[in-house]
């Protein structure tokens, strides 16, 4: 393709409403243009990329036998009112309505319309197992988009359901998928790593995110030296080792604490550590008033929570809720004379005595709370956010924390939505028994943004050869030199009937800008044809990635270029 | 691909709602599901026919130098105001609204989106002509979805949107996707015409729609043996070649004509033909009222009557406001003493004299009206629906209509959208121009439906060779027969290896039922692997199209296929 005859608007300056790398080098390398808040438009360049993605995802998913289809974006409301999810999906589900008034959905997630299908044409476990996917535009209306298409509001994805007779055969397929989801990615040049994850609203118990680590991302990773690692809302952390607790127990006393605006100012004018305030949370979850008690200096995690009580949503409870459950106004809840609440504390609790809890009463607070003596909790679990240096939960060392951005994700979903919507099939036996499901997604396009992220410095992108737009642009540093031009031309066809899929920039500009522009673009090799190498017969082969450059000539530079890749030395 | 490792759920029985054979036969094929009204699931087979469609567009596209984007299908609804559509375009439009209320459209067509992107990256007239397009879901809320893909709520477009600064440059680009298209449907295998059309909201005035001509279909086209066609929308017909005036006026005459329930009843009671009972239609168009007059027995084309009136949207007068601008009730206006109302009259009506119109009055005509001495019409035109036998309007001869789909069309638009969205070039004399622009679309899942429409029998499909899901067949009569089933495998293998696509029939069911699949799901060519051939070593290959057959040693089989398709035995 000539520079000319495409469409690459490459920008000097960061957008403005850029804040990382990858979405800033999307925008000025010309692939993508924001039309509205997280909706982009993908410009030659970037589709190309992203074609790139896909196709490897498509091999990789045909590899394990999986069935390619395309399921429908809009989605009858009915279907997602039999699986429950209508209710608990909240507003990030987008909820057209057609000209009779007929609720729809925006497909985010296509478990309803699969099941949907599978139910319908698949009667026998003779027909199993069986895996569904398709690569595809969804939709999820983030309260705040950013990131650029990492967290967008309409992103290309790869999903795919599988359907399977028991939990044997569906682990088998998930950990193919495991395997696929690997092999995705390290041919996207990626650097991941695979972590225990929560479920969320997709349901199911068993789940592994694929992260690739960047420097800025949308996600945490919590992780160990010893190999444990897990996202942050899946993240478990041990209590402190040692026991902290004396065994002498001080009386329980009611004390005032009138104009303190923090927790710490209440710590402190108490005498006690941050940790010793024990939060008293409430929620409210299908009716029922829950406290979450937790040590002051931790915050509650509510994917633990939600967890624990196996429910898809709970609800903070209100300032009236508050009053009229517990005779207090909210920041003064405490677990001591709760009636009809059920108790949940993080067992950090365990190792603590003497604590100060909220006394129910405004500006009043208690001393010395003790576990079983004031307040008698009968569930423990771990309910607090990890934090760097937290103890790891497998061999007690501390963790740390580093940003990631999640590309995939596999779920064993297990019955979760056949039983639900009645999904069976005729078991050996003659029995109706329901599919037993996993579900498996990759963000196509959050693909493509972390391979830039984890790829680029300071002058622009850093392909890797198997998803650049091109693998070579030639550059002739000055058009107007009928030697330079004619020389750019003519390595450039030569690459071509090489197979090699080339970026001729034949635009009549200045050499710096041309190379300013080749950087930003950034494709894994470049060949450029100056005067002075030409003064040779010779081409210059330059490695983005690298810098590494060598002079041959002209004609041999469709041979150096593969014997450079062949020796991996552009990748 | 094993036919017992993909997904081809066919069906004995033709679908209830199906109305038209490639509706039938793309379900019980098992190319496609439906999920809701005009809404579709597409399982492995009919996915991999609507690729290889996708792919002839992308080649074709892409010969043209017309760039590859891809646009969101979430618009942000300002931009719909802008170009004043998001009022005009009516229900068909899928308005979803955000978490934060703005309201959005699901996009149908891409014009604004589009318009808006290069209003803000091409500045010169020296980044002129350029094409962008992109293939993609789009969404159109059609009020009785039917015909399977064809009038579908969720479908597969091509869409593309050309750039320029003159009209000259306009009209190169429009003649190279003329030809482009040609070439898409003529690889597709698909018998089509070109014709005239009308333009409808997209707007521009130059249009050509590609129709495939099928026993079934979605519209209809009117043709002559000289060449002339052109949609029904959009077709003119000549009036009565000869003249039938007298000359001999009758004076005007108000008559009681009660309790007449049809045009027919009332011209047998007043003694005329019903064509000389003239229709007095009233429309309200941008607050003005217009009332168009046509011959008795037929039918108002209100496309034409918007073309006319250059105009996006007319409405008929409801009766309250009939009953104010002419002072008679519904059904009985007509344009005698009518104030403060702009007639239009169908050309026809030159050439009657003695005429019935109605009198503005309940059960009141009048007979004898005749044109001038009555009532004054300054313009005529043609506006009525055309019919079977009128004279065409180049020669003369009688017209006949067929059915037809509409596979592609490609406009002209000139500076419909440029000028009222502001989006403007800077040319070489430095002033800033609107651009002049073009737009082209494809449907590319309704293209599949018109290759099954036109090429199938009562058994199933016949596939050409280039949109076929899989080009060979290899169908073992008996996978029990160890013979057999290691003959199949073993020409599955060799055509593989001669990089066919080739489905083999691996399942263990009767050969009734095999061959009976086979021609439903109707690939191009099949080898029959049948114990009478194998006993000489030979397999049998079979031509759907024809039903030609030939036996031939197993491993020249693949030599025997090419030969076929190079001598076009098989296409």
């Amino acid at each position: 393709m000539r520079w000319s005859q495409t469409f690459i608007p490459t920008l000097k300056e960061d957008p403005s409403d850029a804040e990382i790398p990858s979405h800033k080098l999307m925008i000025r390398a010309g692939l993508m243009r924001k039309l509205t808040s997280g909706v982009y438009t993908y410009l030659p360049l970037g589709l190309r990329a992203i074609k790139k993605v896909e196709r490897i995802v498509r091999e990789e998913m045909d590899r394990t036998g999986a069935l390619e289809t395309l399921l429908p974006i809009l989605h009858p409301a009915e279907l997602w009112k039999e699986s429950g999810r209508w209710d608990v999906y909240g507003k990030e589900l987008m909820r057209p309505i057609d000209r009779h008034d007929r609720e729809h959905a925006l497909g985010p997630t296509h478990e309803e319309v699969i099941t949907d299908l599978v139910r319908r044409e698949i009667r026998s476990y003779k027909e199993l197992p069986v895996t569904f996917y398709q690569i595809q535009t969804k939709f999820r209306d983030e309260i705040r988009p950013r990131f650029g298409v990492i967290r967008a509001r309409e992103f290309i994805m790869k999903d795919a359901y599988s359907f399977h007779r028991d939990d044997k055969s569906l682990r088998e397929t998930y950990m193919a998928m495991y395997e696929a989801y690997s092999r995705v990615f390290e041919r996207c040049g990626l650097k991941f790593t695979a972590v225990e994850a929560d479920s969320g609203a997709i349901g199911g118990d068993f789940t592994h995110e694929f992260m690739v680590l960047a420097g800025a991302g949308e996600s945490e990773v919590v992780s160990c030296g010893c190999g444990y690692s897990a996202t942050l809302d899946r993240a478990r952390t041990a209590p402190w080792v040692e026991t902290q607790k004396s065994g002498k127990l001080a009386p329980l006393a009611k004390v005032h604490t009138p104009n303190l605006k923090t927790a710490d100012d209440v710590a402190k004018f108490l005498g006690v550590m941050t940790p010793f305030l024990v939060k008293t949370l409430l929620y409210q979850v299908k009716g029922e008033t829950i406290a979450a008690l937790i040590p002051g200096d931790r915050e509650l995690n509510e994917a633990k929570l939600k967890h624990f009580l196996k429910v898809d949503a709970i609800a903070m409870s209100s300032p009236e809720q508050i009053l009229e459950c517990t005779g207090g106004p909210l920041g003064f809840s405490g677990p001591v004379g709760l009636e009809g609440v059920r108790l949940i504390a993080d067992e950090r609790l365990k190792g603590m005595e003497n604590f100060v809890i909220g006394a129910n009463e405004a500006d009043f607070h208690y001393t010395n709370a003790n576990l079983e003596r004031d307040f008698a909790v009968t569930e423990y679990t771990d309910l607090v956010v990890a934090r760097k240096d937290d103890p790891c939960v497998k061999c007690g060392k501390s963790v740390s924390i580093t940003q990631g951005i999640e590309v995939g994700q596999i779920f064993e979903l297990g019955t979760k939505y056949s039983e639900v919507m009645g999904a069976t099939y005729l078991d050996h036996d003659g029995r109706e028994r329901p599919f037993v499901m996993g579900c498996y997604g990759i963000g196509v396009t959050r693909t493509v943004a972390a391979v830039i992220e984890q790829s680029h410095d300071a002058n622009g992108i850093i392909w890797p050869l198997s998803v650049a737009p091109y693998e070579i642009e030639v550059l002739p540093v000055n058009v107007n030199d009928e030697v330079l031009r004619k020389a750019g031309e003519d390595v450039y066809e030569r690459l071509l009937r090489r197979g090699f899929e080339v970026l001729l920039d034949d635009r009549d500009q200045r050499p710096g800008f041309k190379f300013k522009d080749a950087d930003l673009v950034g494709l894994p090799l470049r060949v450029v044809v100056g005067e002075k190498a030409m003064a040779d017969g010779k081409v210059e082969i330059q490695v983005r990635r690298t810098g590494e450059s060598t002079r041959v000539l002209l004609d041999q530079a469709p041979e150096q270029i593969q014997a450079l890749i062949a020796a991996k030395k552009v990748y």
